[in-house]
C-alpha cells in the first residue's frame, strides 16, 4: 500500500453566517468572516489516494487521470465561484473549510475507486496557517 | 541607503468587471474573474522603504511601526473586505492587483515619511503565480 | 471525525547542553548546537485538534478560541524566550525540539477538551529542514 | 513514542517508458514523461523515524547521523544522477515517485534500526504538485 | 510605471559539459552537473513586464495573454526536455541558468511589445537556493 | 550583464539592546527583542553577484566557488552563533537585520571582485515576515 497526493488550487468568495442567528451574534461567533460583502480564499487542495504499485506503468494512480477528475469534478464547480451562492451542496450549510472538505470528499470517493484506487485523504487549506484534513467516516 | 521589507496579509472578495461593457466583453476580457458572484483571494502585502541606518537602534524604520501603520491604514480596511463594494476609494476603478498595489502607495506614502523613511516599493501577491509590484511615479 | 490544524510562531533562542557531560562530550553529541553563548530558531508550531463538525457553525472548533489559546499558554511563555533559562517546565530538559513538542502537549492536552475537542498532534518544525510530531501517550 | 523528520533534496534526470510497450503507448499512458532524452526534478525527500526519546539527549535519534545516512546511502546514488541508467535496484522498474520510495524505504530501513529508532515513512515530493508516502509493508 | 509578473514551470533535463574540454576539466569546473548520463530540475520562470495601468481594465496587460504567451513560445519547448538536446537555440551553449534566461528573454522581448508591455525581467530558479535574473542589454 | 543569486543559512541567538539606555527604554524601543536572555532566529541569506557570462562555461560565477566563499567567510562565523557576544565586527553595533546586512556585505565585496563578478546585494531575512537588502553605498 502506498500513498500519493495530488495538489490543485481554486480561489472563492464566501461567508461565514448563520442565517437563524441575527448580526450581532453572527459577528459574535464568526468575527469578520461574517462580513455581508463577503471575503474569499486562495484554497489550496491535496487529494490523497492509497492503492498497489501497479508492476507496468509503476503508478498507484496516474496522476493526469486524478487531476483530470479533480478539475472536471471539483476544481470548475469551486474555481472563482461564490461559495454560498454558486455551488450545489453547499448552499445548505456553512461553507467552512471543514464542510468543504466533506463536500469534495463526497464528490470525489467513488469516481476513484473507478480509477482503481482508494481516497484517504481530502486535505483543504484556507489560508498559511489553518487547514483541514478528513479521511471519510 | 538600506531597504527593509515589511509582509503583511489581507484576504478579499473582488470581481474584475466593467460596468461600462456587457456580460459577454466582460467574461472575453476578464474570464472567470468577472463572475458576477465574486471570488476572492489571500492577499500579500510587501511594503519596502529605504532610509539610513539609525546608528542608536540599528534600525532603517521600527518595523513595530511600520506594522501598526500597515495594519492600521491599510489592513483594517482591506481585510475580509468586498473590493468592489466595501472600500472607499477603490470603488470607483477596477479592483485589479495593478490598481489595489497603486491604491496602497497612496494611502502609505505620506505616512513612511513621517517615519522618517522612505517608500520604495509596494508589492502585492494576487495568486502565488502573479504579484504587482509598483515604486511610485 | 474531521481534523483541524492552526499555525502559530515563535522565535527563540537554546542551546543542546547536557551539564553532566564535559564540553568535549557536549560538542561530540550536539556538535555547534553546543555553542555555550546560545543560538535560535523562528520555530512553527502547528497544532491538531480533532472532533465532530458542529452544524450551527460549521466548526470542529472556533479556530480563533484555539489561536488565543494557543496564544496565551504556548507562545507568549516561548515566544522571544531563552528555552532553557526563561521557561518553568523546560529547564530541566534538553529542549530539543522532541522535548519542546512534549512540552506544549502538556500545556495544550486538557484545555483544547474544555474547547470541545480533541488534541491529536503537536508539530514543532526548528529549520525547514526537521521537525517533530507528537501524538500523545 | 515521537516521530521526527528529516528533508533531504537531489536533482535527476528519469524518463517513465515501459521497454514492453511501443512508443504510441509509452505517450499515451506517461504523456511528456516518456520523452525519450530525458526530463528531471528537484526532488525533496522527508524521512520519517520514531522512537522514545533519550533522556540524556532529548533526542529521538541524532539529526547528524540521520543526515549522514540519508546522504551517504541515499543522496549520493540518486543526486545528479539518471534514475533509468546510473542507479543499481533501480534499472529494472518504472522509475516513478512511487517506485522511488520504496526503493529509498528498503535502504534506510535496516540501517535506521542500527541508530536505535523506527523508520516510519519515506515521502518523495516529485514536483510542488505531487508527493508519494510510504509507510512499508 | 507598473510591474506586473507571471510565475511558469517547466521541468527540463540538462548536463553542464563542455565539448572542447576532457572529462576531467568537466568534472573540475561543473562537478556532479557534468555527470554525462544527464540530471534535471524543475525549473521556475518568473516573467515581469512593466507599462502603464489601462483605465478600462486595470490591467498593465492581460495575464491570460501573457500565460498563454509564455506557454505556447517557452515552456512548450522546454517543459519535460533535454536542454542540451531537444531545443533549438540551445544546442550550441552550455545550457546554464544563465544561457536560459538570456535564451527566454530573446523568446519573449518582441512578442511582448506586440501585447502592448516591455520585457522587464526573466527570472529563473533551477533549484530554490539560486536563481538568475536577466534584465536584458 | 547578468545577475545570479545564492541562499543560505545560518541560525543564530541575538538581541537588540542599547547599553546606554535603561531597561525601560529598551523595552520601549526593541520590545521583546530586548529579552536580556535572547532570543534567535533561522536566518536566510541570499547573496547577489553581477556580471558578463563566460562563454567557455556558460557562467557568471562558479556558484560551488560562490558557495564556498559565503559558508568560509560568512556562514562559519554566524551559524549557531551570539550575534552579540561571538563575532567580531558586530560586537560594537546593535545586531540588527540592516547592520547584519551592512557586516556581510563588507565581508563579501572585495573577494566577489577576486572571483571576476560584482556583488550587487546582501538580503538578510529574520523572519518571513521582514527582510533587509543592501546594495552598498
Amino acid at each position: 500500500m502506498i500513498y500519493i497526493t495530488r495538489k490543485e488550487h481554486f480561489n472563492a468568495a464566501h461567508k461565514l453566517y448563520n442565517d437563524k442567528w441575527d448580526e450581532a451574534k453572527n459577528f459574535k461567533v464568526f468575527g469578520k468572516c461574517a462580513n455581508k460583502n463577503w471575503h474569499g480564499h486562495n484554497y489550496e487542495l491535496f487529494v490523497t489516494v492509497k492503492g498497489e504499485v501497479n508492476a507496468e506503468t509503476g503508478f498507484v494512480i496516474n496522476l493526469k487521470d486524478l487531476g483530470d477528475l479533480i478539475q472536471k469534478d471539483v476544481t470548475e464547480i469551486l474555481d472563482h465561484k461564490n461559495l454560498n451562492l454558486d455551488v450545489d451542496g453547499l448552499s445548505d450549510v456553512i461553507p467552512s473549510t471543514e464542510n468543504l472538505a466533506i463536500f469534495i470528499w463526497k464528490i470525489l470517493n467513488d469516481e476513484i475507486k473507478k480509477l482503481g484506487a482508494q481516497l484517504h485523504c481530502v486535505k483543504v487549506c484556507e489560508t498559511e496557517n489553518n487547514y483541514v484534513e478528513y479521511f471519510g467516516g
